[in-house]
């Protein structure tokens, strides 16, 4: 009986995918030591992890990486499509929109918003600027079940409102606030300095002697 | 005795600290109950985090807002300067190089690199961005402990060699791929698509009944 798939593995699914994707062209073996090393977590964990997936390597032979991709993708749910808006045009929104790593992955972009009139109608990438009043319209006829949010912090609270009263599910923000939503959304804030105060952290119980240190890699735990 | 922090906890000090700074002007006292439903954990949670950091919250009165602000920025090392430089200067180079939530975290700025001649001399926000033959000695008298990498995927590796070699302490790699360094240097990864994959993986289970669902706000763990 396949265990379900605890939460706190997800991230690291991601990773190892990530991992596997990256192998050298014509590697279809992986063994989880050498998976374990690419993805910066003890082996021990790999194979715990690749067990919810119902996935066991072969001592001395490894895991089939091309069928280990396709069980990491099938359970993330990656082997749909999910399409997605993105409200916010400034630098990151226009990074955003031309991330070659979304089509990548199945995400694809149907739409971009933002609510300042210079903007509208004007191109990024391949992509035409729509206005904020027409981003509930268009999430719905797209078939969009996450929303990006790449606003000003001020701005956040007010589209993540729009979003989830146009039946977003999912919300992956960028905006450095928290916004609050009903509890049958999903959130996922993604705060540049967050990650970089996690980094601060370490250096700073480096910098406080060996005792604070800590070398191994951080990873998603 | 003050235990010291667990490297899981950082996370949720980072995004406790986001929620005390937006709390409302002139709130001066929060309960671990109210910091609990703005963070998205539960309150047990937020109470042994916080202890970690030597407060404790006063039945009926709750933490004062400004005193726990400082403890969480004095323990992540945020009440020194940190140095970093960016590398990359596509749209993403560009919108963290004007990221003002950086500087509210004191982090600075302190270069901006590219080896595109086209790119090498233009201005990105305040700063002009340098070669990357540059690279090296800008780390070393600027004193930057972090590295930002922002480049396409196969330049990665390549800048993350030069930023180790350089004495940076700390890489935050943006880039779509998996970096490997020397044991000291720590590497954090932002994958949009990583979290993109988090959140598609919660829209499938839900998809799949109510049994795969989870309503919880989904933050670090």
């Amino acid at each position: 009986m396949k265990q379900p798939v605890p939460k706190v593995a997800v991230p690291r699914l991601t990773v190892y995918l990530q991992c596997l994707e990256d192998l050298p062209h014509g590697v279809t073996r992986v063994s989880s030591e050498e998976l374990a090393a690419r993805a910066g977590v003890n082996s021990a964990k790999v194979r715990k992890d690749l067990s919810y997936l119902g996935s066991y390597g072969v001592r001395g032979v490894g895991y089939d990486a091309a069928h280990l991709r396709f069980q990491i993708r099938r359970e993330l749910g990656l082997t749909r499509e999910w399409p997605l808006v993105i409200v916010g045009v400034g630098n990151l929104g226009r990074a955003l929109a031309n991330y070659g790593g979304f089509a990548q992955r199945n995400f694809r972009v149907a739409g971009v918003f933002d609510d300042d009139p210079n903007k509208v109608g004007t191109r990024v990438g391949e992509h035409r600027v729509e206005p904020l009043a027409a981003l509930a319209a268009a999430v719905v006829e797209r078939g969009a079940r996450i929303g990006v949010i790449t606003t000003p912090a001020e701005a956040a609270q007010r589209v993540a409102d729009l979003l989830a009263g146009a039946g977003v599910a999912s919300i992956l923000n960028f905006a450095p606030t928290v916004v609050r939503v009903p509890a049958h959304v999903q959130v996922r804030r993604v705060d540049f300095s967050t990650e970089l105060q996690v980094l601060a952290f370490h250096l700073h119980q480096a910098s406080m002697g060996p005792a604070g240190g800590d070398p191994s890699p951080d990873l998603p735990s």
